[in-house]
């Protein structure tokens, strides 16, 4: 069942993914009717960083970083790494090295739930990571996992593909098939926001513009 | 017994939260006798931030930010908002929309007991929050709360124009009352500071400056 | 059993400490075959410092930091303090006052299983601390603790005079009779990763760089 | 601040106490519109105890458990112990002896937010306590706390004097002046449960018992 | 995307999932490859309980448990309920009332990755759950949710018909294709186990059973 | 540094051991000064053991129990393994044939920084563990770790031929050298301790039977 690299995948239009990390990703959370956000302990290592790419999915024996070697060769540009260990750990699984590899592969980030190390390179490097954990613990390469299967991380199921969207704000997963009908909606969602945001900055206050007043008197509230 | 807005709360007078402010909030805390202090997991979505305000509190269903709305509409400038959700819950009740109301208003920032989003924005429009979480996870607009109403916001009891404190230290409260004689006592502790702080830097040492060194042999410490 | 200091104690010499320093967390800590690592929830309170020195250990009853005056006072240039608390702690042992006071002394920063306060000053100030937690709450100076016994710092056994380092990644230990030997190691190590990083940065990918293919396929692992 | 013991404090008539324990924490948090739960972390030292009583409430400084012998003195027949630590704390505050000295005063049991010991022996002798921690670590006796002011314990508020009530499921507080109404609400609230209980266990469904139907469809609820 | 209800999935053997619950999680995540173990935060509500059945899934938004209202007319004789909130949620949405209905249709136990109340009554109930958490905290009926549909409970993947075993070790799915094979392979696993057993309960032990004295010396283990 | 195997150890005199068991963990934690307790989160998969043993330790990678079976061997009648992880892991490295062969050597218990499986049936062969979490997850035999070396297990330094005692309470480790004096200072404060019990029975409170009625009152405790 492990042992298993899916070599061809699918992958959505870039100007959908580029599209996408523009909108960010609280966005296009609600764009696609919240759905695929990530667990909030997924962290940046620095902030600042929104990227989005297509998935290449890793599931990996904890502790054992093997596959992400074998994931890399499986990389296109644009592509994110996204990793998921089969039983929790929070052990170091990537640094500086492996991240001069993705580079060269057009590697625009990695999003691991578990560990990763030498993140003030990687800083320096302008790589974006969002992992569970920070540590120096380094891992071994011992035990088979698969490249570009289903894999669950973070509580979210991730397929080869399915476009990633990471900012300071967490990481969101939307299916390939989705993705550009969930960019119309999250840029018709940015549009309407912007409106909103004029009026808001000149002192209208929420109650009015969105009309709240009477709903919330019909269910009981009351001033005093 | 929710589902009330307490619409004309009293406040301490302006000059004594802006002092309190400059003190900060490991003095402030100290000066009241070390009560106060929430806990010590809501930290600050960027680094640097020091407000004081008057809190205009929120008890908030889990995952429902409708009471946010009710609440600005109470904001007078100067004030801070103050949340707790009613079970414990990491979602975003608040982001880069809420903010630009509250900033109309003249509100300092957010305290949350739960989570944030759009933090990037938050950061570069310069509104501090303090929360528990980071989340681009949506809330809806379905259940009632109260705002000015008593709250347990991170282990502490927070009223309505109660004196609140935050800083990269974490955050504590002041009740109204006491804000003046607890400004007092925070700046006479920043004056003893300030001499000890330079006899320190050339050089003298706790054990002198604070005459321990009799109590500690007493207390039976060996030196070998 | 409590209440000892011990004085005079052996260090490593200066050069390879600082050595180890140049290294780094992740460096050092494959060097000496993936010992010595403390648990990752030891953060930095601000990114980008890295230093090494050796350790003064402080053994301290939770909520007590009156060891902390008595270990300044043996601080030789170049030290840093570390600091397990006898139970589980969070509270804020040290502050802006104490940072004046060691750095006086030449120390090089603070690793503390526990918490630390006066953050935005400690930054201002540059001296560095990795800590469990930031807590405004303060500390008693009423029982007595020891300086320069072995400690466990962190799930780590830490002696007096070991050096650590510390960085973005975490902290680790190294028992100061191995530290010339693992400086060598980790420099030997740092040539080869140079090596490899150009060719990695020009492209080959580490499963032929590695000489991994014939291993994964003898493992089973299918392509398809 | 501290340093207060209340001694005559207001209670709840007995019947209405021993009626809210019968009704148990889940109906009467019910009852009461769902306020007073204290966190899911508190839980029982052995399973199957269900007691109310009036709180003697308790604010400890961290690892110190010297108030407890001062609120002992203040128990009636029928008390509740509610204690809560000043600052996070895990230590083991009571053990069998302080047990048979509250027992001895007619104590119902202990909500302790940090830590118990001696609970082999405690479950023994049938004392309940709900805490956060099992731990041997023993306390001091150094330090002032106060007895039957407001404490916040496990995130909710406690006056001296509130009914608590306590089962498998967690631990719930009723203000006083609201027990017997709450009473009421409860016994009601189990009457009609006992009905649909036997609709239940003879094979009705809740989509038809509570008449859900209509609103799943109208809310878009599509069976496939 | 989300209001669906798959009403008619197929399911594994009878006599296959009863041969599976008789092996237990840890020999049935063994037979297949150490896949599909749920997280091991999620324990049983008390001791002994073994069972496996078929997955009715639940996708619930976080304090809302309508669905499983809905889901208790899909269930067949056999079935778990295996519940999965759309964010992180520790409310109590299964009690007394909920598990008299399913028992009436033959359910044999609920797996939640969110909390449960009514734990004494289920309990004498003898339907046993395995969940996150026990709260007393209720929910509403306000918003939907999917039945049948791909869940994500406690880091796995579980479809609708998926084997689920539950015991004291934990949880773990099996695939509904699977079953038959993992069953095999897991008899084949006890066999052999039993076999084992006897030797080293008469005191072979595993270095010789296991024959593994020569790798050890080859990988460098020394006697001292 | 990993790799190596101690053989012959001193251990503490039987009855010392058994002495020490009779007085449990809270007691003998009391009689040597409140030290060598492992963290709280160390819980028995059962309640009610008692045992006291000397220490086998185990150094073991993580999700690797190889060095386990290395232990085995090493057993002495009357003999505990203590096992911790060289970095932090919850996989299930301990189950009922390990259990088999341990009993069979006269080993009295496991305590494991780690997972534990098989839980059900280590209940029923009487074979206590204490341990971080339960879990079905295996382990793997690929890395050595040592047997019989300093280990640091739940913040703990415990060396090979320490003295370990586990109840309800937790873990403690008392030094080899220091068991029977420790036994006999636990013995002595049993005794105290049954005095008093008989006082606190019959109704004498704590306040007068310690005498801390006027040292309250100088530290400033107020009535009211």
């Amino acid at each position: 069942m492990t042992g298993r690299v899916i070599q061809n995948i699918a992958r959505a239009e870039a100007s959908v993914i580029d599209g996408l990390a523009a909108c960010g990703v609280a966005t296009v959370h609600e764009a696609q009717g919240r759905i695929g956000l990530l667990a909030a302990y997924m962290r940046p290592i620095y902030p600042g960083a929104r990227v989005a790419g297509s998935a290449v999915t890793i599931s990996a024996p904890p502790g054992d970083n093997w596959m992400l070697h074998v994931a890399i060769e499986q990389l296109a540009a644009g592509d994110l790494l996204v990793l998921a260990p089969t039983s929790p750990c929070e052990d170091g699984y990537f640094g500086d090295l492996l991240a001069t590899s993705a580079i060269a592969r057009g590697c625009r980030g990695l999003i691991i739930d578990a560990g990763v190390r030498d993140v003030r390179d990687l800083t320096e490097m302008g790589f974006p990571v969002w992992s569970k954990a920070v540590s120096a613990q380094g891992t071994v390469k011992e035990t088979l996992g698969s490249v570009n299967v289903d894999i669950v991380c973070a509580y979210q199921l991730v397929r080869a593909g399915d476009v990633v969207i990471a900012d300071d704000d967490g990481v969101c997963v939307v299916r390939r098939e989705d993705a550009a009908a969930v960019l119309e909606k999250a840029r018709a969602r940015e549009a309407n926001e912007e409106a909103k945001r004029a009026k808001l900055a000149a002192g209208e206050i929420g109650l009015d513009l969105y009309d709240m007043r009477a709903r919330l008197e019909e269910k009981g509230l009351r001033y005093s």
